[in-house]
């Protein structure tokens, strides 16, 4: 018998924003219990979840006598104040800034362009086909990774992760975005810094056990 | 002679996402010096601008001494730690994440889909028309304020405000997703509590002076 779990959490094995929170939960030692939404079968437009999230989109965390908390970056806020330690974020303000900066560069700026609701769009509406789709994906995944990439180059708060030598939202953001690239088979090149700090997140047991592959519903 | 601003801000007069950062400054009663990036002429997309954003978007802050912070969710929440007063979240850890998820619905869900570099594209690679961009225009605005509309309709925590009496982050959001459709003239039907609370936002002299039409740089 296991206990049960305080939170749930409404996830998909690919899910790059349920990474960053399987991450988050992996950091802290906190557990949830996960109810899965099946992306490819569109679940996620199902009338079950849309009374969860409205908006269709995982994940959720359900907390006990409370709505829903949607948006990986609050849930991961909400975790970082539920749990203080280890710290998600730097001490300063400046720091705090800097990583919530980074993470909205990809959380905001990147990922939302490349969400299966997007893609069904553009099936419809502008006929694209797979390799319309692909170079979609590429355009945003590359703007995206080659922009971190030139912060984290130029900027002298990069350490051994991106902010310091301890993980922080930022890294979570980053290795989230590199997890379902690797999924899809993209990569970006001229990526050295990145790739840095991501080996190291992949050498990270919190990391590691959030990998895709690891999860239920995985391809073999 | 005023005396010199701490901040720099660089912004456009229609920036959905610039308009945030003037409401959290105005509320604070802060100050910044603005640059105009030209988003019409592309300006965020010149090399002078990419050193200070590389991923080439609006709003960007500067404070003396430390790297800029770009992504307007960042740069609230900086504000928000670096002069406290009035609070930009609620006290609570719940509350807290409630209007991070809705402020995230549309910061990261909605707006990033609508900016002009994705014009760009599917302008390029898609042919897009007006007509086309207009319909894809209304697809993400219309998913992003129904969802919302859902949520404030139904949860307890809704006041005059997003959550309680109060201006907070999801009602800066929120203000500024209605902010940048009026400047398209899209509207959205249906969405009655946000129109009632976006008619309080847009009584309060914070938002109204942050309001497009009245920046320097909008038509006449």
């Amino acid at each position: 018998m296991t206990e049960p779990a305080a939170f749930e959490l409404f996830a998909f094995w690919r899910s790059s924003a349920t990474f960053r929170v399987r991450v988050g939960l992996n950091l802290k030692g906190l557990a949830a219990h996960e109810h899965i939404v099946n992306l490819e079968a569109g679940e996620q437009r199902g009338e079950a979840f849309l009374k969860i999230n409205p908006l269709g989109g995982i994940p959720a965390l359900l907390v006990p006598g409370h709505a829903p908390i949607t948006q990986s970056l609050a849930i991961l806020e909400f975790i970082d104040e539920f749990q203080p330690s280890p710290p998600l974020l730097p001490a300063d303000i400046h720091g705090r800034a800097r990583v919530r900066s980074i993470a909205g560069m990809l959380a905001a700026d990147t990922h939302p362009l490349v969400t299966p609701r997007v893609r069904k769009y553009l099936a419809g509406a502008a006929a694209f086909d797979d390799a319309a789709w692909r170079a979609w994906q590429i355009q945003w995944f590359s703007t995206g990774m080659l922009a971190v990439e030139q912060r984290l180059a130029a900027e002298v708060q990069t350490g051994l992760y991106c902010h310091g030598d301890t993980p922080t939202l930022a890294d979570i953001t980053l290795a989230s975005i590199v997890a379902v690239m690797r999924v899809f088979k993209i990569s970006v090149a001229g990526t050295r810094t990145i790739d840095g700090i991501v080996a190291r997140c992949d050498a990270h047991e919190a990391f590691a056990r959030a990998a895709p592959s690891r999860q239920q519903g995985a391809p073999a």
